[in-house]
């Protein structure tokens, strides 16, 4: 076996964390984040090793560098803070430090009473070295200066051994010498790993889901953008800051479905929104009867005044008569017959839509016309993508269309509707989704919510997957909500919204407690707005719109509900209540969330607060403040009680210390 | 951005195991075991994905390929055998399986009722195509014509549909056509990642470390070689298999150490076995009164009619008389006086040590030197090296030197002596020493011992590091042996014994029960053999020779204490007493450990066995047999009652069902 091309760097990088599968995906930070970095570095023998942190935005090609503090145990740890949207980069050197190596032997020896005389010629030697580096570095004259200075001093024969090991102990020029280390011992990391810098809305958001054309004030007619700009300041005062419309194109009407899914739909049935394309467009037109181009600007004008932003679908298939279809028929498989192929999930057929064939030869063609489609909205000033089923198309589309979207406009969000096994949901997450729903509305029972919510939290998936959580969609009304009848949904809502630092609710059900399904054992909405007009009108009395209007003021004023950092489960002798907190970093906010679980009985028990996890000593007194109700308990240590009846399923506690 | 350069497969492949560093080291194992392999394999959508492993030994460069099994959750498995010592890659294969998953949706659809004749004519289509892979790859032609007539027969307009559904069904068909994916849409893991397989002592070994200086028989003498070979049948019949002897080369005489590691030596003092090289040679040679390469050969002659084999001690540094210092002063470093650095580890000096400059310019010429040294003893015969203070050598040296003698033959064990910081250790391990000296000296308590077994066993470490416990060695006379009494002594030989698959004992002290310390808080021995000779002689009345034979023996006849995986701890009500069982992969053989952690007085408790590691259903009576003391007690359940006392402060107990 021959030996190694060339001497190695004696020094080992191991364990970079953050690290998604070792570099090969982003780490998602927001701007103004630390990005806290750690490594273990270490190397054979007992000198000591020195460690530095290289960072870069994509803008900069210029690495920053910082110098890394042990932890102890071969740990190192430095960070960076991140400003601008897009993509860093980070990466490691480390290096045997023979200067510092020496100082400290020569300190112990010195301390010893062992004559020191020929180890400080070695470190003067050591430090002349370092200073005719500095100079092939083309150093600041005055470094170099001082470098040359203290090789001078160490080696100084008029002055005392004392008066040198003094010199040697300082740590101002140790400091300085450590910029300058021999280039054959330092080792990189290479590649680099990256962050994906995203505006503080991926981290923290409150979405909204309306069909625009339920929003007209005359019942049964077709609303249009203009009807739901109106319905925008109704939103706005509920405190959500994203609107999110499903599909806005022509529908087709080639084996349209009808009411509650029919196969066949009745001349003045709708279709459904993600049955894309027909006579007036597809992917980049506006279903006539919603409006214009200009309407749709409008639309977001007013959302813009009210600090609410629009997310459109993205929903990549065609109804059989989307333009794409006629004009690019080998973007499509075909049947054994002849006939393209439609979308199916046997034994369930799909005839009003055609997926596309992302594998088809012709596939550069289509891949670039479908991103043209998100730089077609983007040019109208969208910048939220809701995407409708990314699972089922291929992951490195999605990997190449949003790294190319994010080039371009780093502030654009994609929020990944895969409903699918956690590891491809994970995937998408990885390779770019910026949010991603989640299993959140299958989750009841308290072992359920603590499992999974602890899984999300825990690295690496905490550095790459942001949850989203919805207790409805337009797709799921779960059985929870069909049988717990208004507390389950109060309930869930502030599950999801305490929970989650994003969270989104399918509007105008949600809020009028809609909870009939299509049949027995469907999670499918009776009458669902998927198939037909549903004119909601001015809210009814009994909604849940001061509940959520309440929550949402409460996340907005409270910075520890607005990160999914820093959540911590607490015990409680009753397991159908549930407490977890959010705490900010320094601890200035801390709120305690308490669910009673069960909608139809009253709950109480006793905590087993997790006071380390609250910055609370034992048997501290502190207060907390029911963010719901104003009112406010004195407790003391981690054993307090707690009674939550279905009329009021939820505390949300402030607590002071 | 530009479009990937050519469509990627869909699927994706994560999380392989067995893995080291993603694949940087070798996995290790044994000659005969089975190599289990799992990976994540998943793509977007609905459709089946197939897997398969490909494996080879380095002597054989065609893969073999194994189908692997859907365990759920996107996890699938497959396993292979390795048989020859060496190095073995394997990877995975994996794809979207358009057979397979056109043959699910047909059934289902069939079975709903629905035309499936279109189908049909589908899934003929890629059976057709598959066939003409087939052709492609030079398939038996026999595998293409069953693969034609399979396309003909789903095609078939004369069949009914249920006739040509029902051939679809055809599980033998579809595996064959499995073996033929489209090229295009295989992904395969790149690089592979390795397997280093090792013969059986590398896992299971028991070693007895012993000064041949002082086998003599007549008091004070300088032991031989000779004298050394007359001592190994006893050393046999206590059931080691392994016998390590300290350096045999020539002992520098300039700054030689004396007596306890006195500064100065009396002119009759030996000095240390590893202050290597004088007037005779060096690291290749032998010291004159230990005898010649001859008796060497001898002594391993007789070794191996006993079922010993002879482990030499590589320890890579010079004393100031080696040739090498004359010879090659490059080799060296220079202090700031043009004199040769010695060893030092500040306050200590060892200046009857040089070590190597391991970086000097002549580097080459430096390892290649000490490459040759390995050589030089295996063409002697030798096969184990216990390997000096590995960890203050490159690691890259060590990777490069284990490599290369491993390539020429893979039976060589290496033992690393490293007792450094816990990352170093398992880099170490990493990188290629066969077995490695542990903490295990300084784990006295139940919870130590429990927290540092529990973090060997787990993977990856477990993967790489395998552990050799030592109850002491000529450096380490742990502060528990010192003043446990012969309690101590038998707990930590059971322990050591029972706990690892790999023990050793620095025989002659430990069989002695020397307990005395250099000096108070030292862990050097009173009257060291590392500076002096230690004439052992017989052995006395009362030493541990007894039980070690016996413990050696149930080791022998019980393959369960052959292996580190299987093992598990078991609860108590009382922490003094610690318990912990190993199992064979079949469970066709069980032993569980008790052992009495307190030296000084009597512990008795209740268990709290885990049934499901022992292979027992609750409440089940069994019975445990204790392989020390021949007596058979009836247990049944968890909870079962032990009482140890320090006079026999050990259960091995066989467990039968």
């Amino acid at each position: 076996m021959s030996l190694p091309s060339k001497s190695q760097p004696r020094v080992v990088i191991e364990s970079i964390t953050p690290s998604v599968d070792q570099g090969r995906f982003a780490v998602k930070r927001i701007a103004g984040d630390d990005v806290a970095v750690e490594a273990d570095v270490f190397a054979d023998g007992h000198d000591a090793v020195c460690a530095r942190l290289l960072h870069r935005s994509a803008s900069d090609p210029a690495w920053r560098s910082t110098p890394m503090t042990a932890l102890g145990n071969d740990r190192f740890a430095a960070g960076f803070v991140v400003v601008e949207l897009g993509l860093y980069e980070y990466t490691l050197e480390a290096w045997v430090d023979s200067i510092a190596s020496w100082r400290r032997g020569l300190i112990v020896k010195h301390s010893a009473g062992q004559d020191v005389a020929v180890d400080l010629l070695h470190g003067a030697e050591l430090v002349r070295a370092t200073a005719a580096r500095a100079v092939a570095a083309r150093a600041d004259e005055s470094v170099v200066r001082r470098l040359d200075q203290w090789a001078t001093e160490l080696a100084a024969a008029d002055s005392s051994i004392a008066q040198r090991v003094d010199r040697a102990r300082s740590d101002e020029l140790l400091e300085l010498a450590q910029r300058y280390p021999d280039p054959e011992q330092v080792l990189r990391r290479e590649p680099p790993l990256t962050v994906r810098v995203d505006r503080p809305r991926a981290r923290y958001s409150s979405w909204y889901e309306l069909f625009p054309r339920s929003t007209a004030t005359s019942p049964g007619a077709h609303g249009t953008l203009a009807d739901c700009a109106e319905r925008l300041a109704d939103i706005a005062a509920m405190g959500f800051d994203v609107v999110y419309l499903p599909p806005i194109h022509p529908i087709g009407t080639t084996n349209r479905k009808g009411r509650n899914g029919a196969t066949r739909a009745a001349p003045s049935d709708p279709g459904s929104p993600w049955a894309i394309g027909g006579d007036t467009g597809g992917h980049k037109a506006i279903h006539p009867s919603l409006g214009t181009l200009a309407d749709l600007k409008r639309l977001m004008a007013r959302a813009a005044e009210l600090g609410l932003e629009v997310a459109l679908d993205l929903a990549y298939q065609c109804s059989p008569d989307h333009p794409y279809v006629r004009e690019h028929p080998e973007w499509f498989s075909r049947r054994a017959d002849g006939s393209i192929q439609y979308a199916e999930n046997p034994p369930k057929k799909y005839e009003d839509i055609y997926p596309f064939d992302f594998d088809t030869p012709a596939w550069h063609e289509l891949w670039t016309e479908l991103a043209s489609v998100v730089d077609y909205w983007m040019d109208a000033g969208v910048r939220i993508f809701r995407v409708d089923n990314p699972h089922t198309k291929p992951l490195a589309f999605w990997e190449w269309l949003i790294a190319r979207v994010k080039q371009r406009s780093p502030e654009v969000i994609f929020l990944a509707e895969a409903f699918t096994r956690p590891k491809v949901m994970y995937r998408l997450a990885k390779l770019g989704f910026t949010q991603s729903y989640t299993y959140f509305a299958w989750r009841n029972t308290g072992p359920e919510i603590t499992g999974y919510f602890q899984e999300l939290g825990r690295p690496p998936i905490s550095d790459f997957f942001r949850a989203n959580l919805w207790p409805n969609t337009p797709d799921i009304l779960t059985e929870h909500l069909q049988h717990g009848g208004p507390a389950a949904f109060a309930a869930r809502l502030v599950l999801a919204a305490t929970l989650g630092a994003s969270y989104g609710i399918y509007g105008p059900p949600f809020e009028r407690m809609e909870h009939e399904p299509r049949e027995p054992g469907s999670e499918e909405y009776r009458d669902s707005e998927k198939y037909q007009i549903r004119t909601w009108g001015p809210d009814p009395a009994g909604t849940l719109v001061e509940l959520v209007t309440r929550v949402n003021r409460i996340r907005r004023e409270h910075p520890a509900l607005q990160d999914d950092r820093g959540l911590a489960f607490h015990r409680l002798d009753n397991e159908t209540l549930l407490a977890y907190s959010k705490s900010t970093p320094d601890r200035a906010n801390t709120i305690l969330t308490v669910v009673n679980l069960d909608p139809h009985d009253t709950q109480s028990g006793w905590t087993d607060l997790d006071l380390t996890a609250l910055g609370l000593a034992a048997d501290q007194p502190f207060e907390v403040h029911d963010l719901l109700t104003d009112a406010r308990y004195p407790w003391r240590g981690a054993r307090n009680f707690v009674r939550l009846a279905p009329q009021r399923p939820a505390h949300i506690l402030e607590v002071s210390r």
